[in-house]
């Protein structure tokens, strides 16, 4: 019996419209970012698997995908592990490689690793999938693609001004207007996390705040209660800040924490990125202390981007500023600037928008009707014109009934066909048939080339 | 202590300048591909184990990297098996999936899975990256990037005139002259293997004659003979081919083999294609009767291409007919030929003969130098303006020293750097500098965006 094939859970495969779909997109950013400088690099689909362990928390642990040793190596098994029931130990002992999970980790191991190659600052962008051994759902995908860009070993505030500015240039470019972004900054948190529970556990804030999208503000204050933190200043705040424009949010903000003289004080930092925010397109940016990022390498602003309110997918995107991601490699004062726009929230976003171009599906220009092999290994030299002009050009391999062949025209969305029969045959003209009208004009094959298509 | 960061053993980076190659390559091969009427797909990396095993043979299962089930299920793990050193099946009893080994399988899952939604004959291009546990070595990597086109649901010879078109297309827009492809018939070596073999065994005759890249002619005839087949014949059959056309020698073969009158004789066939095969640029095609391609799916012609002589690499593409490639899955009567290009190889190759656009490295226009934070911004909507013309513009973060700021210019190689000091402050104005000539011109900020650069 033959096996009945698929993929496995959580794995997708891409059609053609899909593929085109995804192509525009990545193709979007591709250009944005080298607009605004970033060049592109590219790093394994492997690790070493004590790389990445260790740096996504204990839930990202788990979800790291690992490979099984290959050959006699397995032969060194740890069954103690194995009888003690601690799995992943045991999992460990028999893998040495694991599945990237993300870009940020494999980028700075490469920033380390290349250190005597690069220039700096450097910027970079990275377009690639990434794997996690997540449970598949709406929006979530064990394999799905990241398109990062980061800028390390500057802490100018620029950098922020320019991945803004950027941000809202591919939204504008995808015709996707409506995003939400909004800022924050971990200092702004840090401050606030002092004023709300002096001996608390800052920490604690940050990942009890993170919740916020998911449970709500009245959860999240019942869990910072639990945990010292006193909520009728978080109230205060809010309070104190409702209604007001960002600029004066920040004033309020400043006066209640107090604004430092230092070279980066948090609030000065964000107002200044708030007035020198040029005219933007599609992206409306909005101060929100609340915002909190869950990684813990942020150590600056942090931001993250949400579709228009009518799609509900999470964020199509996020980041934030670091100062020591390449520190647990052993270089010190890196600091730098990223962000990661998940290609396939943007694709569900755009899909359900209605917002792909409508020339998308388009990827053959002219269908070459078959009526004989003779007639059409005569009409070669033609068709390769045609293609050295640009043209994509599908022939039909064999001469299958005309209905059958401008039916496959037809499924393929090719606008033109290219038709010689007996007729044309005999005195060295073809017809091109617009599919779309019908309508038909007759060319000398001499002056195919010179024909002027739309 | 930090741990030193670094790839895997056979696992690679790709810095900028090595992504812009292999875009390049990626580039030329998709343009084409879609100019001979091919859609991209996209399959995942991971794929069912039991769907690749047993397909590459026993040296391909070996290669195949598997994941390591994660959470509970590797409780799973057969200790029997590991104690009696079955330790592939002690593996398999860990993994559930397995990274791709190539794009032709996953190619011939996709086509039966998603028969339904396709339209035949279905011409599709792929580029992705495979995996493959094997020794790393000159040219051979854990982690290579397969680009292949496939067109399957027809058996017209056509299509094997178009590959052939193509691939010669292809490396003429490499400007890669001078590469050879052979081609031949697997109905033509299973005549000669009967020929010199009745009794023996005819994949005995493909699987030896493969090695005849590797270990010559000698070896290879003392490798036949031991297997029961008359080398004399092969002898002779070589000495009446030599110094022949590819024409004439299929002529002689003919005689000898003895040609059928079915729809597809192989030798009619080979005959055809060589006849009608337009003039090529950059590509010599040369019938090989010993060419014979170690993998068992094909059934009619197969073809390999070589680099020009003065570069090692082995085969850079490769490819053929096969009859039958979706009935392991079900899925009869699909007759289908691709080609495999080999992205790192052809990556090696126009590296070693310097066959690389000059202009490929400059990925940036134009560097902004940074004076203060004051000018810069002031700057940003000009800058934006050029970035909305297609221009990448690189603005220097912070202000540096101006050596520092141009030293980076030069590494990047940035043509051009946008000047705006107190002067030019001043009177609105900015200096452009030719950073290959030094020549500068000074141009009112308003105009900026209206200035001819080349």
């Amino acid at each position: 019996m033959s096996t009945k094939p698929n993929t496995p859970k959580g794995m997708r495969d891409f059609l053609p419209q899909e593929v085109m779909r995804r192509n525009h997109i990545m193709g979007v950013m591709k250009t944005q970012f080298e607009r605004y400088g970033f060049l592109p690099i590219e790093t394994p689909a492997m690790e070493r698997r004590e790389l990445l362990l260790g740096k996504y928390g204990d839930e990202g642990d788990r979800l790291v995908f690992k490979l099984l040793n290959s050959g006699e190596k397995v032969k060194k098994a740890d069954l103690d592990a194995l009888d003690k029931g601690e799995l992943s130990r045991f999992g460990n002992s028999l893998s040495d490689k694991a599945l990237r999970y993300d870009l940020t980790v494999p980028f700075a191991r490469f920033v380390v690793q290349h250190q005597n190659e690069l220039s700096f600052p450097f910027k970079r962008y990275q377009i690639q999938p990434v794997w996690r051994a997540d449970r598949p759902q709406h929006g979530r995908f064990q394999e799905f693609t990241q398109c990062d860009a980061d800028a390390i070993g500057s802490d100018s505030l620029l950098l922020e001004l320019e991945f803004i500015q950027m941000i809202d240039a591919i939204f504008g470019d995808l015709q996707l207007s409506g995003c939400t972004l909004r800022i924050n900054h971990r200092k702004v948190l840090e401050a606030i996390a002092q004023l709300a529970g002096a001996g608390a556990e800052t920490t604690r804030f940050f990942t009890t705040l993170d919740k916020l999208d998911k449970v709500g503000w009245e959860e999240v204050k019942r869990l910072l209660l639990e945990a010292d933190f006193d909520t009728d200043i978080l109230d205060k705040i809010n309070a104190a800040l409702e209604g007001k424009s960002n600029i004066d949010q920040l004033d309020v903000l400043g006066q209640l924490l107090g604004t430092s003289d230092s070279d980066h004080d948090p609030i000065q930092d964000l107002s200044f990125l708030f007035s020198n925010l040029e005219q933007l397109n599609s992206t409306t940016v909005v101060f929100d202390w609340t915002l909190a990022r869950g990684l813990d390498y942020y150590t600056g602003t942090i931001f993250e981007i949400s579709a228009p309110e009518q799609v509900t997918v999470g964020s199509i995107g996020a980041g934030g500023r670091y100062d020591d991601l390449t520190g647990v490699f052993g270089m010190k004062d890196m600091s730098g600037i990223g962000i990661s726009f998940g290609l396939d929230r943007i694709d569900l976003v755009l899909s359900e928008l209605d917002l792909f171009p409508p020339t998308l599906y388009t990827s053959i220009d002219v269908m070459v009707v078959n009526f004989s092999m003779d007639m059409i290994t005569s009409l070669i030299p033609y068709i390769n014109e045609l293609r050295k002009q640009g043209k994509r050009v599908f022939v039909y391999p064999s001469a299958a009934k005309l209905k059958k062949q401008l039916g496959l025209a037809n499924q393929l969305q090719i606008p033109y066909a290219l038709i010689m029969g007996e007729e044309e045959w005999k005195d060295q003209s073809c017809t091109l048939k617009d599919l779309n009208t019908g309508e038909q004009s007759l060319i000398p094959l001499a002056r195919l080339t010179q024909h002027n298509w739309d």
